[in-house]
């Protein structure tokens, strides 16, 4: 059983739009956070802490996931493997790995194609490649803005959490409670990653279409 | 552009459950339906003209695809392009052709995968082997029960349409109006089919984690 402390010391690694949201709401809900970047000095990581307050600080990856109880990987998907090699796997082994990345392909041109998809996917990549580290795939399947502040969507939406370790999905969904979100389905082991990463070529459609990444999937029933 | 008449001849490919789904509510909104089979005496295709009187006939693929205006492909994803091919590129030549078909993989166990996907599509496929054709993929992001009656899911939720014809897509979305369909999202040309089969993952696990084939995705704004 994993202790969930009122305040607990959490790594975000990634130093872009969604690193620095989570991070911010991570701050507002109580947490100590430090932000891991390639380098020891990153300065998008050095302004965040700035603005963030004493709860903040700023490292290199590996200091980060040594810091963090819990390590939200903000990396971009593409380049997620190797932020967590840096990382260490020591520093991962035996701790909540929240995983929020798409392993977009660019390479194609636009609407991009997914690196991984079909029979695999990003966050069974993790889990196996970190295979000391309790990964928990979620927040993937929106735009950042709502990730951190679901009530920027109109009526009812839903988060997915998948994970092959039941206390410690308990444990992020709490944080997901703490973020806003009402409506978290549980789609099982952590092979449901490739049911949510493929969402993401839909919501790239939609993005276009409705003209705005403020909108959320929901289940109706 | 494309007539739209009160009563239209359409052909219904296949004769499972989307098959008889499809079939039954084209005769109820007031078409004729020609169902289409590999062979011109398949049981179950008699069976459904039976229940369905005077405006239901039965016959091969190619009888059903030279008499229908408008064709819905409702075969297995998987054996969709030989069916096609049985039914003749010439009586599908300048015709609507709607794709409801999800391509799975079961070689591979449980969930199924998809046997195309990510930079192509079953859509895409279609269009591109029968060019003559007006291919409009929709329905195929839902179970058959709520294809044709989509006031078994609660609140709002919405139908995927696209295509690379707009005025063909009006005369789909027309048909999925009397179907019971209220919001109707059109991703834009059939590329797009990428984007909605790549639902099938989700819709899996979902089905899965509910219980029940019987919901549907709503985006919420």
């Amino acid at each position: 059983m994993i202790q969930i402390d009122v305040k607990m010391k959490i790594a975000v690694l990634g130093t872009g739009m969604v690193g620095n949201a989570i991070g911010t709401k991570l701050i507002e809900t109580g947490h100590q956070v430090m932000m891991g970047s390639r380098t020891p000095d990153n300065i998008k990581a050095l302004e965040w802490t700035q603005s963030c307050g004493l709860n903040a600080s700023q490292g290199t990856f590996a200091d980060a996931a040594a810091f963090g109880e819990i390590i939200f990987n903000c990396t971009k998907g593409e380049s997620t493997i190797e932020a967590l090699r840096l990382a260490g796997e020591k520093h991962l082994a035996g701790k909540i790995l929240v995983d929020l990345a798409n392993a977009l392909d660019f390479s194609k041109g636009m609407p991009p194609s997914l690196l991984i998809c079909n029979t695999d996917s990003l966050g069974e990549t993790i889990q196996r490649e970190f295979p000391g580290a309790k990964v928990v795939k979620t927040l993937n399947t929106m735009n950042c803005q709502v990730m951190v502040n679901p009530g920027l969507v109109n009526g009812e939406h839903d988060i997915f959490v998948c994970g092959n370790d039941s206390d410690v999905k308990t444990v992020v969904k709490n944080i997901l409670t703490d973020f806003g979100w009402r409506n978290i389905i549980d789609l099982g082991d952590i092979s449901a990653s490739r049911a949510t990463e493929q969402l993401l070529p839909v919501w790239i459609r939609l993005m276009g279409t409705l003209g705005t990444p403020v909108f959320n999937f929901h289940v109706a029933r």
